[in-house]
């Protein structure tokens, strides 16, 4: 990494510098485990992106309260060292691998449901919850935390909020961004600020809530969040549909939301992820079609709209099923779920993430595959089809590397793509270290400016997730 | 206004200064017309806030395009003048009243719809569009724009996006910043950016565009915005309640919303407010009740789900009525919409515009009602119940002036309130000129200190609406 993470003329005159690592340096806090061992520090390392940066931090911080979150970011600032925060580290960016001689602050122990108010349908809890963990505790009172990005069961509540994750229920529900209300943020400095509110509604002052979500730990340290809760829609209904290509797929799903309905899900599979998963599970998918595409209506009228659903896609599928029954809807469903386990058995995979406008869906999915020929890779798409949001998976060969010609050219031509139609190089996943330059080939120069003049604000000297998004 | 609007230090070696006024000086644009008439210069000074600043701008610069726009901002910011952009002037907390000595920048000449993209469900505008104009587009297509303040019919979409307007159906579709998808923006300079994208998702880069969304012209002109339409509900149902008193009728939205129904509008009138619809319509609502409460549910479900609602509510209500017919539904909302028409034939009316979490309704109309005996002010109260959003009215009597002390401390007590339930001064009508001390109270200090941070990369002059907002 040759970016460089502060500038030297900030330092605090106490910076301790390359005394850092020395154990009896590390100030002593009840609420922090300095960690210098080298497993820690190599299981600190990398995300789950499949790059590894070639640099090692100085310590792993983990810490048990706010007061020790403010601790190490104190420490840090007084010593000009980068600080990394990092929740289950199942980032596909990159975005919480290690700094060269940083801390990385493990944010893993704040990990508590502080409270969920059923009237106010709020949940406030701290970063390093299990999404999937805060969506059970919220289940018990009727209640569903709605984003549900795929890493549900393994990445924290805290690193959906830096990287304003996404996920299937976005078609209807929202993004990570729609459900956080309010945050409570340790600064650069190891100062405690609380942005928004726990009303629904507020209009003061600029949206820094907003601001922090999707900053990827630039900005601050997310140690609480207040987060909207919806009731649990009390009935939910299940299409799967194959067709005889993607654009004809696509036309389906429009033609749906141009009936009126809002699907809760809308995921679209390509053929060539249809005969892997064939391979990976023994069925005949590819057969009923080369392009898959299931869909959930939810709420009273679920099964209303998934009636009048199945009539705008008869006549365009190839093979059509419906159901209101939780079995086979999980037979249905289990079809997306085996997308990601069935590339990986193949080879490693660079999972990518582009928007487009939603009419541009067809010409995304043609330029991904001509990027495959040009390239001689080899990439499967599957896609968030109400959002525009594709995932081309480009399926690493045994010699190929991460940063092999042929795979970047691959990468870089997709994201020109999504440049050209409109959209954006990341629908989901953030920028993390991966994704800085195509990012500032979308932003332009000017937003790219005011973008660092901002950080500059928040962490004037440059120790907080330094080479990463912004 | 004390407030000083720019730093002389910072002014462009070139400035005129004082001979702004000058009619030779003003740099002729094709896109700019100057007005400094007097009729031109006292119809931009005020809004509707009940407020009038004691000052008079410069000049009025109506514009007729993005370069008008950019024109005037240039010459703004190389003579230090102070910049109000302003559309139909609807505001309701003195955010686009003018500022001494300044330019009124007039965006009501911006007011076409660019394009209405049905497939994507997006709409391209400039900023000048009366948002119902918007909407009736939209409804050419099937689709619509869902917010809708009470002022649809008068204010523009960029004065909405400028202060984050809400509306009557936030409860299920979200406030402006929910349908707000990018932006064009003139900077301070004169520079135009884009924010955001076409693309329903998109994670690159700091969330310009929900800073912007709200910033009450402080950060920049809004020249244009990308925005996303909603398919128009295919059927929609209506109820209408009355209550014993506040708390049953609070109570009684609860426990529709803990049946799993999400309304897309949820309206509290209080029993005083309704003793002023009758006395303006000759009906006796009041009898029926203490407090009053419309409820819509729409969708596929929105009868099967009004049903269920009623179901909730009978036996907690003194009268209730549900219907689907079109016409009975505009009898039934009339009372809604007679609210404030018949407070405003009673006296001069200051809207106030609070937010507390939904649990904490009850206790917010208990504190207002207690404010007004305090201080012997007459306080009228309507809200936004599902989204806890209240707007405590205070009505005038013929003595008094908006900066009567009375008045002040009645407002400060509401506004106390608010903060001591958890809440805001101000869910949806902005900060403005009238706001700013209990905004900071708000949001404390290092978090005002912070926004004006940002105001500083975005307008390091202070050219723009000095003495608003930030």
């Amino acid at each position: 990494m040759t970016t460089p993470w502060h500038r030297e003329d900030s330092r605090h005159p106490d910076a301790v510098g390359p005394d850092l690592v020395d154990p009896a340096r590390l100030p002593p806090h009840d609420d922090v485990d300095w960690r210098t061992d080298t497993a820690s520090l190599d299981a600190h390392r990398f995300d789950r992106s499949g790059w590894t940066p070639d640099v090692r931090p100085a310590v792993v911080a983990s810490v048990r309260g706010v007061a020790g979150v403010q601790h190490v970011a104190r420490h840090a600032h007084r010593t000009g060292t980068p600080l990394v925060a990092r929740g289950a580290g199942t980032g596909l960016t990159g975005a919480a691998t290690a700094v060269d001689g940083g801390i990385v602050l493990d944010l893993t122990g704040l990990n508590r449901v502080v409270d969920i108010l059923p009237a106010d349908e709020l949940a406030l809890v701290e970063p390093g919850v299990l999404t999937a963990d805060l969506d059970r505790a919220a289940a018990r009172h009727g209640l569903r935390y709605a984003p549900d990005p795929a890493s549900v069961e393994i990445s924290t509540i805290g690193g959906n909020i830096a990287t304003n994750a996404g996920g299937l229920r976005c078609a209807k529900y929202g993004v990570t961004r729609d459900a956080v209300l309010g945050l409570d943020v340790v600064l650069a400095d190891g100062r405690l600020i609380h942005t928004g509110r726990r009303a629904i509604k507020g209009v003061t002052g600029y949206d820094l809530t907003s601001l922090f979500v999707g900053s990827e730990g630039t900005l601050g340290v997310i140690v609480g969040a207040t987060l909207r809760l919806r009731p649990i829609p009390v009935a939910t209904a299940t299409l799967s549909g194959y067709f005889p290509d993607a654009e004809a797929a696509f036309a389906a799903v429009g033609a749906v939301r141009a009936a009126g309905i809002v699907p809760a899900v809308a995921e679209f599979i390509d053929g060539p992820t249809l005969e892997r998963i064939d391979e990976h599970l023994g069925t005949d998918l590819r057969a009923r079609g080369a392009a898959f595409v299931l869909l959930q209506t939810d709420g009273a009228a679920a099964e209303q709209e998934a009636a009048t659903a199945a009539g705008v896609l008869r006549g365009r599928a190839t093979s059509l099923e419906v159901t209101t029954d939780p079995a086979e809807a999980a037979r249905l469903t289990a079809v997306r779920r085996a997308a990601l386990p069935a590339l990986e058995r193949v080879g490693r995979v660079l999972i990518e993430d582009i928007g487009v406008p939603r009419s541009r869906l067809p010409e995304a999915v043609a330029a991904v595959r001509d990027a495959a020929a040009a390239t001689g890779t080899s990439i499967h798409t599957f896609a968030h089809a109400a959002d525009g949001n594709l995932h081309p998976i480009i399926v690493l060969s045994a010699e190929q590397e991460l940063t092999d010609p042929d795979v970047q050219a691959a990468a870089d031509a997709v994201f020109r793509a999504a440049l050209r139609l409109g959209g954006t190089v990341s629908g989901e996943h953030g920028v993390g270290a991966l994704k800085r330059r195509w990012m500032r080939a979308e932003l332009g120069e000017d937003v790219d400016a005011l973008q660092r003049q901002i950080k500059d604000v928040f962490d004037p000297t440059g120790i907080l997730n330094p080479g990463k998004a912004v």
